[in-house]
């Protein structure tokens, strides 16, 4: 009989968004009458229509292929030319950053890139990962077998977890020990917090002595508001030569529903065979495109590519501006309500201490059965999320005020 | 240093259609004459434009994604139920199959698909391709560490070939030995062959006796004319108990641009665990698309539901018999030009047989040189295809024409 993988009977009970799913569909059937009222704060997923470009950008595409003459079939499997252009010259070499077109591999999503990107890596590699922490790390690592078996607190065996703490900013520094791939988000899901130019560069700073890999995922880069903060790895001088960048459209453009984000790979990484050889990633990762991968829709690769027009920038940025001023308004209302709150000014979301002496999911329980309202708790990002639980500021301004209000009414 | 995986450094030096594109690029640039008339028939990319119900479903679900009140944002990453009722009724239960809605998993592509489908899969399978093959099968295999390094003439150690020539009608017999996991293609890319019904059930036959894995690709399934070939693997008693079977909106809908494809995993469908235990694949492909996808974009699911309505059932027939008129026209013309012809009945392909004393490789130049045209050298697909070249019926009708016509005037 054909073998399954093994490696997947290690993973725990379910990713945490149908689990929290689950919870709240049998408070809704239990309460018909309150889940009238009920609000989501609980998964990161954008609530406000496409930008007018996009739209406009879909409906084009659409129509070259409905005629021949324009008709598109296989793209690139990397992506259309002229949207990595785009990306390299918009996102990278516009802020100093030096990025070639044939280094942006355009893909329907980062959650995919961040799991697909362990193909091209070795399974002997030791492997660093903050807690809390985006679940798909972790669950990643496991399936391809970089793990041992899960502790009764949800820790793998085998991987090195950065504890992310009021005392370090939730910003973990690099270990003393040695690893060779360590994932870095920032601004950071699920906490908020964003890396400084200082915390970046003492990474980068061990990557080199540790000839390790650092995963970056910037799939939040659009909502850092204070000045100095690093948008992109590459504004750290060395991180060419040992950063792969995972950016996304869904939280800046809508993307959630449509399906566009993209990898950098600069041809200048390098990591070892196993006998100890240098070679460069670039053409393992482009391989890994082109074998297993067929090129994103060709719409929504015109409709990424209007994110970058004059007026795609312009219509992006009121959507940062609007889910940003959800975030200060829910900032507000959980320090109101007494609690502990973190993130939220770089980053659309807002991680909050639970009431004194209650886990994080009894404190998911009671504000959906006090509240009505869906936050994510914390410990479902990982053990260091303990005591904590995120709220996304992804709504209408209108719903944002009224779980402000309600936090505030909590008992 | 992080590690990366020795695994690719063992892949021959390109994907086929780089090669191909190199050489017509080299072609065109020395005869830019010549070039202007160059015909495409390499590369089974659709040449018509999508059918009109498509092309309604995508304006519409567009502007559905430009008002708040109708956005959609993430969808189930295994696809919108709708789409997966579509499909499980259209193609399956109206056929006689049993298909539930939740067996299918909708996805970006039939190639991500057959490459991701090893993620579910332990590394200690034995392993049975079809040669000559589409590439990807071997190409991922090599890739997830499931073969040797390849032999001079491109054969991986610990893969079982099987042989597709003219004596078995290109459709290979089950093989005596023991085997865990099967590719089977049918209707056949690249030889154009389909599986009759005894054929197929001899392999659900082998595979429930040796309890091995059939992954069944059925990409090219619309294009069986012929009475009594199975569309599906599912038509055969037993198959929910040994098979997986992919297929695409590709071929039919004309979306190799638009992207759209899905896989069924019946939930009576096991493998073992490596102590031997018995347990169901569908709860790993669930946790698989889960986790390291987030499902196709909602206009291109909205765009794949409209190939089931009538109107997009119609426009998607005509669309198939453009292509098979094609495929006669070509194989008329490859026979009055004297050579052996295969396939193109029930596929848009046609397996020629190459002129006397000729490789596949020296054909192909020989007809880019002499005819303008480009075809795909049998060799690519394998060494069983040496002696043969590929030529695709994806084109219009004055063009598969005047390809005809160049066959007839080779030297």
């Amino acid at each position: 009989m054909a073998f399954l993988n093994d490696n997947y009977l290690k993973l725990k009970a379910g990713y945490l968004f149908p689990e929290i799913g689950r919870r709240v569909k049998a408070f809704c059937d239990a309460h018909p009458g309150p889940a009238q009222r009920l609000i989501r704060c609980g998964i990161g997923d954008v609530t406000e229509p496409l930008p007018a470009a996009v739209i406009t950008a879909l409906h084009q595409a659409v129509d070259e292929l409905a005629v021949r003459e324009t008709f598109k079939g296989y793209g690139p499997e990397q992506g259309y030319e002229w949207l990595r252009h785009a990306i390299a010259q918009n996102d990278y070499r516009d802020h100093g950053c030096d990025v070639a077109d044939d280094e942006v591999f355009v893909s329907d999503g980062s959650k995919c890139d961040c799991g697909n990107i362990l193909d091209i890596l070795g399974a002997n590699n030791k492997i660093a990962i903050s807690d809390p922490v985006y679940p798909v790390y972790v669950d990643t690592n496991v399936m391809a077998g970089h793990t041992g078996e899960a502790s009764e607190a949800g820790a793998y065996a085998r991987l090195v977890y950065l504890p992310c703490r009021p005392a370090n900013g939730f910003i973990p520094a690099p270990p003393r020990r040695h690893v060779d791939v360590i994932y870095l988000c920032s601004p950071n899901n699920p906490t908020g917090a964003a890396a400084t130019r200082e915390q970046l560069a003492a990474w980068v700073q061990y990557a080199r002595e540790h000839q390790a890999l650092i995963l970056f995922d910037a799939a939040y880069e659009a909502y850092i508001t204070e000045p100095g903060i690093p948008h992109s790895i590459y504004e750290l001088p060395g991180a060419r030569e040992c950063a792969i960048e995972f950016r996304s459209c869904s939280k800046n453009g809508g993307f959630t529903g449509v399906r566009c984000a993209f990898t950098i790979v600069p041809k200048t990484l390098n990591a070892q065979t196993r006998t100890g050889e240098f070679k460069p990633l670039h053409p393992l990762w482009l391989r890994r495109m082109t074998t297993k991968f067929n090129g994103v829709s060709y719409p929504v690769q015109r409709a990424a590519e209007a994110l970058y027009s004059p007026a795609g920038k312009e219509q992006v940025a009121a959507l940062i501006r609007h889910y940003l001023g959800n975030a200060a308004v829910l900032r507000q209302g959980a320090r109101q309500a007494g609690l502990k709150v973190f993130g939220g000014v770089n980053a659309p979301y807002i991680w909050v201490g639970t009431p004194k002496g209650l886990t994080s999911w009894q404190t998911f329980d009671k504000i959906l059965n006090e509240a009505n309202v869906v936050i994510t708790p914390g410990s479902g990002f990982g053990s260091q999320g303990e005591g904590y639980f995120r709220i996304s500021a992804f709504n209408s301004r209108a719903n944002a005020e009224e779980v402000a209000r309600r936090l505030q009414a909590l008992k």
